[in-house]
Parts: structure tokens; C-alpha cells; sequence
């Protein structure tokens, strides 16, 4: 089986799994317990809350663990609206291409007397700052803008962004799910907020994140309940996914730049392979994109068609972002860039992960060249691009 | 050590570990993902949501992932509450000792314009079905009353009160994360709307839990994202937890009735042994209570020093619930049983688990006693009462 899904979800690490196994076994205490076994787990939870400030730049105080991206998303944007509704401000600015944990919480604030500005995405699925600054009003709370695009893996100039956003007095977001442990984060240095990362993502365990918010922005409750995290998140704490997680995110660091490097080269291996199949276009800038992330739309394509053959070939991919695969609608990333509908339902991501070699990467693109053509030859949708019935989008 | 805590968590059994592991290696997928990785995820969560609703007697379609206990309480009252809302219905009872995930949601509905009615809990730890229907008014639009309290074990008379609730057409939700897997739970004959239960209370993993609403009742999302839990809990599913929750639960309720008749005898002989302790009294009423839980308040005891003292001779207890640890104040369930502040004080809850035995159990009347005596022996407190300055509250 080749596993080409990386940004849907990672296969947990042995140094992840390792991290987590003594707290579902022998450290089962609770950590707010005062006897040794709770104080056990209590100091595996601080060490954890350590090593992920130290890995992304910020203070220990200013990690919250969440049960994970989604949930660390919410409750950003909730408590950057609270701090914004304090002071009168209601305008939040946001990108068209966001993960649905941000745009639908933005309509949930719109029905709440909220205003939203969703920001176009330039067409190669890049967001500028002077776009953000020019949105920027005296009644603006918030900017939140995802470091790196979950389906098409365009990395966001955040620093910059962030830099506009700090010069304005509005409070800067970014949902890091994608990019944590992926690309370099320094939340001082990139002028960060507020940042969501989530552990699946870089090898760690379903159902946990994290929610950094700078000291001195105030979070609001999502879930209140018990004294847990400070009184800003109720509920027993998810001690073995948070050690998990500390050590998949160290790891992830520690390896990043030699991964990147590596991944890099796998990608445009694979970019360049593809571009050879007719009528197809990578989706997203072909630079300024996760090293292991490759998204490509094929005309006369239907692309859950194009997943079960890959599946019949060995081969694990998406047609976009996981989260919305019960939908039948084009992804909203992909529109959001200018692709038509009709090309949108026939894109395909590949992401590629640690495990990646050229054999692996030819193989990938030997079966999606073979799928392809097999999915045209059986497609009227097809037939009417060739016989001169409906205009290509692509050039050949 | 003695572990006697298990209302504040629970040790994973190596049933619940077992299945949680192929999730935790080979099985990664992400759920939503179409290839047969993904599905195999799907399927297991599939099965897990069977295995659950059969347990309590519900449909799979009416369970719902959760984080755990306090986003279900969380995510069960918000919805209860937009229904109501929508009715025009913005009053809401509940009890006075609800877990702080009940009692503090509902503090914030009441910022938001719900009225609230705390019922006042009898001395023994019980409110009954009278309580509820006198307090019922035509604006209700949710009842919501623990089925087991999470310091004093006491047992809700929950079908009664769900027959008073259906019969005014009212929601009941109940918090049944100290009862589920430990007291039978059926949602038809007990009539509930909305049931909350966290699978670390059963041997199962932390970080996970159920929300139970019946097929009627729309949940609101606490958590908004992607499609998963068919719209109304964003996040990629926890797949392991949610497996380990399962399999946990379905062996709790395997061997329920055998458990609960040897805890039941264990917890009356430790009852017994710590009534011997002049001036303390147990907490709450001696049979409707959980079958491993005791709790007890010692005049002149700091409940902080017995715990510590405790954990010197290896026995783990707390002095309610671990929730609240890090607060100084007294317990708010104490309190609403009548008990005066300076007794609240000098709780102590022991909790027994399935590893309980008479040498166990022995052993704890000894320590607690040799604790006791020692702590009295150094309070000055304790010093006013024997001479007279003060007045004992309990019998001696």
C-alpha cells in the first residue's frame, strides 16, 4: 500500500505511540489528583505543555491543549470576537479558502451580529498582506488566515500578514493545522496570536491540539465545566494524546529541515510526472506550497471515481480535504482560486510523507496516468471535450 | 497502593487498550477517507456506536462522539436550550449539585437570557420527581438532574423524574458519566431526551464520550468544522478512543450486576469501619448510592492534609471531585446537602474499583482512622471543640 493522504491524517510514530503508552497503562491517574499518581500524570501533561512552547516560540502559559484543530479553531475565533465585542468591534476578516472549522464559525458570528470579510485568494492560492491591510477597518477584531492551505498546501506569507495586523491593533489567527511540524513556526518572530495546530497531522494521535493564544489575550470557555487548563477548558485532560503529541511535534522539529529538503524534491518529481498527462494543471503555486503536497485538477474527470481505482491500485488519496468527503459539492478551495465547477470535481491530492522515495512517487504517477485515461475513455463528459463539443479548460 | 479514586478516573483495562491498538499502528486512516484504510476506520466506529447504543438501549443514529463528559454536558444543554429558545421556552432546572460542566454552562445561558432554577437537594443526596414537576412552569424547556452525584455516589430517581419531564413535554437531559458502566442505563424505560457519559469512568480511555440524543431532539454543534458525526461535531474522529470507549463499556456492562453486588458489600463493610471514627458522619443517603463510592466529613480535618497523609501510606483518595481540586473552596454538593463550610472542609471520598477486597478495604479504615486521630491530634480546631470553644455538629 502507498499511504499518498499525509494531510488527511499521519500514521502515528513509534516515538508518539511510546510517549503515550505509559499513561494507558501504569500512569492512569487524574491529573488534577493530589496523590502522586495524579501528580505523575500532571507533570507529563507540564513537560508536554513545555516541549510544544519550545517548539513553536511561545511561553508554556500560552499552550492550551484542545481535543484538537477543529476545536482549537472555535475557540480562537470565539474568544477574538468576545475581546472585539468588548471594545465595540464586530468586523472579522477571514480567506475565502479557509478549513470549515473557520468559516463556519465565522457564520455561526455572523448570526451572532458579527461582520465577515472573506478575502479572495489570488489564483495561485496565495493571500497578500496588502490584501489583509486593505481590509482592515477601525472596527476589525480579528484576521485569521491559515498558514498552509489543506488541500492545495499554499503557504501564506503569515509573518507579514501578522506584522500588518500587529501595526493595526487587530488580533492575528492563524489555523497552523497543515503546517505544524511541517514548516518552521515562531510565533514571536511571525507575529502571531493565535495559532491552532493539531497532532494527527505530524505523526501524533487523533483527537488532540492545541490552542496557543499570546499572554494577555484572554480566551473564552468552549466547553466550561471543572478548573482543567486554568478554567479555559473543562474536562479531564487527554494526558497519554498530549504526551503523544509533545513527542510527535519534537520529533517532527528536530527532522524538519532534512524532511523538507527531501520531500521538496519528491514533490516536483511527482509535479513534473503528472504535468505529462494531457489537460490537467497543478492547482496552487508551485513553489510557495508543503514540501510534500501535490494537488492537480484533470478535465473530464470524476474524482471519487479516480480514488476507488487508485484504492483498487494500492494507493491512498484524496479529492480534496477528508472533512467534507460526505459532500458532493466542488471544493470551495478550488473555487475559491478560480478553478470552473466542472474541472473542480476532477482534482486530485496527493501528500506525501516521511516515508516517500522516487520509486514510490514514479509508481504514483505511473497509475494515476493509467486511471486517467481509463476514467476518459469511459466519460461522455469526455467525449464532448474531444470531439470539439465543450471547450478545454487546460491547455494539452 | 491502594487505588480509591475511581470516580475520578479509572485504569484502562487491557480490553479497552487492546482495542484501541490497531488504530494506534496499522489502522490510521482517516475516517472520511474513501480508500479502504479509511473505511476500516469507519467501520470500527461504525461498530463502536452499535456496541454503545446497545448498551443503553438507544439506537446507533441517537450517539454522538464527544471529547468526553463535559463537552456532551456542554453540547446537551446548548441544544436543549436553542429548542427552547425557539419556542420561546428560556427556563431551564437543574440541581444545585450538577457537575461544574451543568452548573457553569448554565451560568453562561444565563448571561444569554435563559432563567435558571437550581432544585435544593435533600439531606440524604436525592431530588425527587416532586421537586421537579413543582418546578416545572409552560416557559421549560429542559430538566437536567445527574443520575449519580460525582462526590456522594447518590442515586437520582432519573426514570421518575424523566416520567414527570415526557409527561409536560419537557427535555431531560441526564449527566450519567459516574453511572454509565456501573448502573444500568436504558433511555427508552427511563425516559431521556439528552444523556451524558465519559468513557475514563469505565476503564475506558480519557479524552472520549457519548452524547445520547434521542432521534427528535437537534443537536446543535459545540464544535463546528467538517461533515463528521453527520454535521454536528467538527474534527477528525478519535478512532482509537472511540473503540477503546466501546469495548470498555460493553465489558462494564457484561459484568455490571456481579460488580455492583460485591462492591455494594465492600463499600457497606467500609462504611461501617470509618462510622467507628467519632464525630463524622457519612455523606449522603446509605443505600441509594453507587455501589464502590463513600464519602465521609471528619470534624477537624483539613481535607487536604488527610488526602496527603494518605498518600504517605499509599492509599489514593480524594476530597470530592478531582474537577475542582484546584480550588480552596468547599464542595458546592456538600454545601447543598446541608453540610455546614467547616465540615465541607474535611471530606473524604473513596471510590472502590473492581480490584477491591476485604484486606483492601481494611486496610483503608485502618489508615484513614490512624489519619484522622494524627490530624486532630496537631488541629487547633480540633483542640476548641474537645474543650468546649466550639460546637460539634456530629454525634459522637
Amino acid at each position: 500500500m502507498i499511504y499518498a493522504d499525509n494531510a488527511a491524517t499521519t500514521r502515528l510514530s513509534k516515538t508518539a505511540l511510546d510517549a503515550m503508552l505509559p499513561y494507558l497503562t501504569e500512569e492512569y491517574g487524574n491529573p488534577s489528583s493530589l496523590y502522586a499518581l495524579g501528580q505523575r500524570a500532571k507533570e507529563g501533561i507540564e513537560a508536554a505543555r513545555a516541549t510544544i512552547a519550545r517548539c513553536i516560540g511561545a511561553a508554556p502559559g500560552e499552550i492550551w491543549f484542545t481535543s484538537g484543530g477543529s476545536e482549537a479553531d472555535n475557540q480562537a475565533l470565539r474568544s477574538a470576537a468576545a475581546i472585539g465585542a468588548r471594545q465595540g468591534k464586530r468586523h472579522l476578516i477571514s480567506t475565502a479558502f479557509e478549513h470549515h472549522a473557520v468559516l463556519h464559525t465565522l457564520e455561526q458570528l455572523e448570526g451572532e451580529g458579527f461582520e465577515v470579510t472573506l478575502l479572495d485568494v489570488h489564483e495561485n492560492g496565495i493571500v497578500t498582506p496588502e490584501q489583509v491591510a486593505a481590509a482592515i477597518r477601525p472596527d476589525t477584531a480579528l484576521v485569521s488566515v491559515m498558514y498552509a492551505n489543506n488541500e492545495i498546501g499554499t503557504i501564506q506569507p503569515i509573518a507579514a500578514i501578522g506584522a500588518v495586523c500587529r501595526e493595526r491593533g487587530v488580533l492575528f489567527h492563524t489555523d497552523a493545522v497543515q503546517a505544524a511540524g511541517h514548516l518552521p513556526i515562531n510565533v514571536v518572530t511571525q507575529n502571531i496570536d493565535l495559532l491552532s495546530l493539531s497532532a494527527h497531522k505530524f505523526h501524533g494521535p487523533k483527537g488532540i491540539g492545541v490552542l496557543y493564544a499570546r499572554r494577555g489575550v484572554p480566551l473564552r470557555p468552549l466547553i466550561c465545566g471543572g478548573a482543567q487548563e486554568r478554567g479555559k477548558r473543562g474536562g479531564t485532560e487527554n494526558v497519554a494524546a498530549i504526551a503523544g503529541m509533545a513527542a510527535a511535534l519534537d520529533a517532527a522539529c528536530a527532522g524538519m529541515e532534512q524532511n523538507a529538503k527531501k520531500l521538496t524534491a519528491l514533490r516536483d518529481r511527482l509535479i513534473e510526472g503528472l504535468e505529462r498527462i494531457p489537460y490537467g494543471q497543478l492547482n496552487g503555486d508551485r513553489q510557495r506550497r508543503l514540501p510534500g503536497n501535490v494537488n492537480f485538477c484533470f478535465e473530464g474527470i470524476e474524482g471519487e471515481s479516480m480514488l476507488l481505482l487508485l484504492d483498487d491500485a494500492g494507493i491512498c488519496a484524496s479529492s480534496g480535504s477528508a472533512c467534507t468527503s460526505g459532500s458532493l459539492d466542488p471544493s470551495h478551495v478550488l473555487l475559491a482560486i478560480g478553478r470552473p465547477h466542472e474541472v473542480a470535481h476532477g482534482s486530485l491530492r496527493l501528500t506525501l510523507g516521511e516515508d516517500a522515495d522516487e520509486e514510490m512517487v514514479d509508481e504514483i504517477i505511473r497509475a494515476v496516468t493509467g486511471t486517467v485515461t481509463q476514467l476518459r475513455g469511459m466519460s461522455p463528459f469526455w467525449r464532448d471535450l474531444e470531439t470539439g463539443r465543450r471547450t478545454h479548460v487546460f491547455a494539452k
